[in-house]
């Protein structure tokens, strides 16, 4: 069992933590209306694909929300699930609102984990625990979870491909901080490691979940047909990235500092995900649903948003490899690099999309 | 289920985290001590009477550290009782040595949970998680946990009883911080609240602990004929309330706010923990041994040992109740005290006492 846990080496990227302006608690609506978008799904799919009666053998149902950063999406992530479980009806004397629910709150170990326990809502209906360490390793004992949640975490890769930082490599990724307009060995290395580690997080869940557990998957995604320099994020990292070349210009960081940057998230299309679902074997894929696009209810200029929602999630990257001096300078010149190029950056394909999985029986 | 988590409101007052000099972590060899005069207890009482194969319905054995701070002495103790139990013969083809263990840490959630995950041992043979929220609550599911164990925690009451606080009330405990040398009303109230809390205590556990499982109690009490004015740390609360009264003179701090300022501990004798648990019913007392008492092992002078002691554990409380300027002044003035009345201090009469409590069988 140790071994496992030391099996894979994975960077840790958590949200920008606390509860600040640039705080991930503060800037994370959006990810709220996915998760809201997906509620639907996650009750019918529930409704229909969950068999309570034969899954839950003790009289405690386990969920564990993997990537859960400090709130408050996950809280409603969480409420959602259970509401949906208590409301399946009563079968052959097995009743759900007798079940007690246990949740784990995974998220890397410096993960703002003391945010997320004191803003768990004080009237929920469950046990919280706080789960630190990647998702693409074991976290679990066997069979222990009855439901996995992930939503808008499984983009992020256990590591920035080895190659890309590799100056004797082809995939050496030199002035570009993630695959920008290339499609070419960058992409290789960023496909592979997509590979890799899809297969480690699948062969742990496969260990955790009970047969008949569900894994409910909310990703960022790209479409079948897309290129990966063609997504919507993919133009607006290349944006960030002029920036910081722009700061390399000025001799506020070093070019090389640019060079050896990459951000670490992968676009997968649910093609790929399929394909490695199917690699795997121990799950079939129940359903996979595109998500209604996100509508955007606050009143600040779109340049603004999409700028603080980026600094949220690459606060704690940027300032790693950068020293935190930048952090203002950088995001008030991607805003307004944003506000020049909405055009462009409105051409941008993504998706975002549902994905359901069951643990196959075991053998 | 939620009912339970919110009625019993508790305060918080969690040890000094981080990794800084007046640490928690850096400040508890103390602690460390009295763990590993347990040890042979703990393992002794885990061969003799955890009767494993009818408890471990699955293959995973949980153990929960109720008020286990920040490390590394969690560490220490967690490591101890899964090495007995993995060292517990095969029985009717069951494998000790097959189980797979899940720990659950648990302290208040302001407790710095951050410094407990990175601190945890990478090659640890468990799977780790974080329990926020008080010990005199609900924490866990029914029937969970096979092993519990608490050190050097449930000496912290839920709460300062109300009644020495209420300027109306005969137990009022005007310019004192804790019993003193009174053996008056003030003494009640401290009683009343430790048997409520003590009540909480062992009914949460026994709903969540499996027939058959164990609690392991390692207590800061004192001896069955000892008075509470008698005890060691008695003696030492003496000492730093003379100290806020001396900053109260200097005009340094209000002495209204020493009058309302107590430290929510209490001493318990065995025969009180006998009592409270023969009241709940639902646990039998297997043992109750004397620890040896810890021999210090560092060079530094003993007042400034335990001026660094209580610094660590009651930082959070005094920063709470006085501001955080006061804290450098005043525990230099303890260790002063401490050095001029040493005499006087080791006159306390105090013990550690490991205490291990079994769950009966349920009707």
């Amino acid at each position: 069992m140790a071994a496992e846990h030391i099996s894979k080496t994975s960077e840790a990227y958590p949200m920008k933590g606390g509860d600040g302006v640039h705080s991930y608690a503060n800037n994370s609506y959006y990810q709220r209306g996915v998760i809201d978008t997906a509620k639907k799904l996650i009750t019918d799919e529930i409704a229909d694909k969950l068999d309570l009666k034969n899954i839950v053998l003790s009289n405690t149902f386990r969920i564990a929300d993997l990537g859960c950063s400090v709130g408050p999406n996950t809280f409603f992530a969480v409420q959602n699930i259970i509401e949906a479980v208590k409301c399946k009806p009563q079968c052959e004397g097995f009743d759900p609102q007798l079940l007690e629910f246990q949740v784990f709150f995974n998220d890397h170990a410096s993960n703002d984990f003391n945010t997320l326990f004191t803003s768990a809502p004080p009237d929920r209906q469950y046990y919280a625990a706080g789960v630190a360490g990647s998702f693409y390793c074991r976290l679990f004992p066997n069979d222990s979870l009855h439901f996995v949640h992930s939503s808008y975490a499984i983009h992020w890769l256990s590591r920035v491909p080895k190659l890309i930082v590799d100056k004797s490599s082809p995939a050496w990724n030199k002035g570009r901080i993630h695959i920008s307009n290339t499609e070419d060995e960058v992409v290789k290395a960023y496909e592979a490691q997509y590979a890799e580690d899809m297969d480690c997080f699948l062969h742990a869940r496969a260990q955790e979940v009970v047969c008949g557990g569900l894994i409910a998957l909310i990703v960022r995604g790209r479409p079948n047909d897309a290129l990966h320099s063609q997504t919507h994020v993919n133009i607006l990292y290349d944006l960030l990235g002029s920036c910081l070349m722009d700061m390399a210009r000025k001799g506020i960081i070093s070019e090389e500092k640019v060079d050896s940057f990459n951000v670490p998230t992968y676009s997968m299309s649910p093609q790929e995900l399929v394909v490695a679902v199917n690699r795997n074997g121990e799950f079939s894929v129940e359903r996979i649903d595109m998500l209604a696009r996100v509508t955007e209810t606050s009143n600040l200029p779109k340049s603004q948003i999409l700028a603080s929602h980026f600094r949220a999630a690459l606060d704690g990257l940027i300032k790693e490899h950068f020293g935190d001096v930048i952090l203002d300078e950088l995001f008030e010149s991607f805003r307004k690099k944003l506000e020049q190029e909405f055009p462009l950056t409105k051409s941008g394909r993504s998706i975002n999309f549902f994905a359901l999985l069951k643990r196959k029986a075991k053998h």
